[in-house]
């Protein structure tokens, strides 16, 4: 008996869940290794099954890619609008706790976006990653310094100084220097608390 | 005609240049490369000469480790001295400065010691380093506290948010994340100043 035709739901369904487990893999093992049977046996399903949604392996990674960065934008343009309407030193405070928090739930991503000293043909890209972030963090700052929160500051200047603020510990931490995990979680405190003393307008 | 005998002082004053020599090309080119032959050339001696005041090259770098260990402490006990009956701030801005002037002077060293993952063999040693810096700014900190120019901290963890306030973008620079030499400086400015307001009494 042939199997019914999946509608465009089903496939765009299936597409999610295989890149879900690429994803969870990826974070798991990392790149080099990871094998489009590991994707299908994560999946449940057969690796021929797998090649009826996607052509290749890079097909998989280009798509998780864009998926990812989708929602990424997404997710800025939800924190710009939020800073506008809202209160933009908790929107601050959110996006500055998300850096600790992908440490803490993906460290092995983490350490490839941020410790990790890049080779040459990835240095563009880090170059970029690093501008996205700081690019993100100065409108957000720039936002609360119109709206009367935080104090005249170069959005520039202060994206980059609050960003190593919260990530200087958690370079430290995921490179090997500081080792206590404990000890991390409370100087993340320290420094998300001074970051937004560091922005915010004195009467705050 | 046979040299004359070299006096102590004429033998310890040319050990030392021996041991400048090795500290200047190990910044400029690191451990491996280097040789004996490299050193005496920077000296402006024979090779043999080099031998009549070092067994092998592994005797300089135990004695220049030993020198180095022994100015840091001595700069390091001469820091807490000035912290009891100057004052604390303008001690502790010296300190935290410090790592800035290192990365500038000797960019490779610090790449050595802050920046670069450590090989399992190095990580003790690296563990080892890491804490020594937090234990002087402790040190530093308590002092502060006692004397009444910082606040009430707990100076363990008072020393690593400033520590790493300041290194948080040396190391992002030069790890390649941040590309811009005069942004650098600026973000250093801004961490420096916020690191010593994060410390000090608002009364100061």
């Amino acid at each position: 008996m042939a199997r019914p035709k999946q509608s465009a739901t089903e496939i765009t369904a299936m597409r999610e869940r295989i890149l879900n487990a690429t994803f969870e893999l990826l974070t798991q093992q990392g790149l080099q290794t990871l094998s489009v049977r590991a994707i299908a046996e994560q999946v449940g399903v057969s690796h021929m099954t797998l090649y009826t949604y996607f052509e290749n392996r890079d097909a998989i990674f280009y798509a998780l890619r864009e998926r990812q960065r989708g929602k990424k934008h997404q997710r800025r343009a939800a924190q710009l609008q939020e800073a506008q309407s809202g209160d933009p030193c908790v929107v601050m405070r959110e996006v500055l706790a998300s850096y600790a928090r992908l440490a803490e739930e993906h460290p092995r991503l983490y350490q490839f976006l941020w410790v990790h000293t890049a080779a040459h043909a990835t240095q563009h890209h880090q170059e970029h990653r690093f501008a996205c972030n700081l690019n993100h963090l100065a409108a957000l700052i720039e936002i609360g310094v119109e709206r009367g929160f935080f104090r005249q500051l170069d959005p520039d200047l202060a994206a980059a100084t609050v960003f190593s603020f919260v990530n200087g510990p958690l370079i430290l931490y995921h490179s090997g220097h500081l080792q206590d995990r404990d000890r991390l979680r409370a100087i993340e405190a320290e420094a998300l608390a001074t970051a937004l003393t560091y922005l915010k307008k004195k009467e705050c």
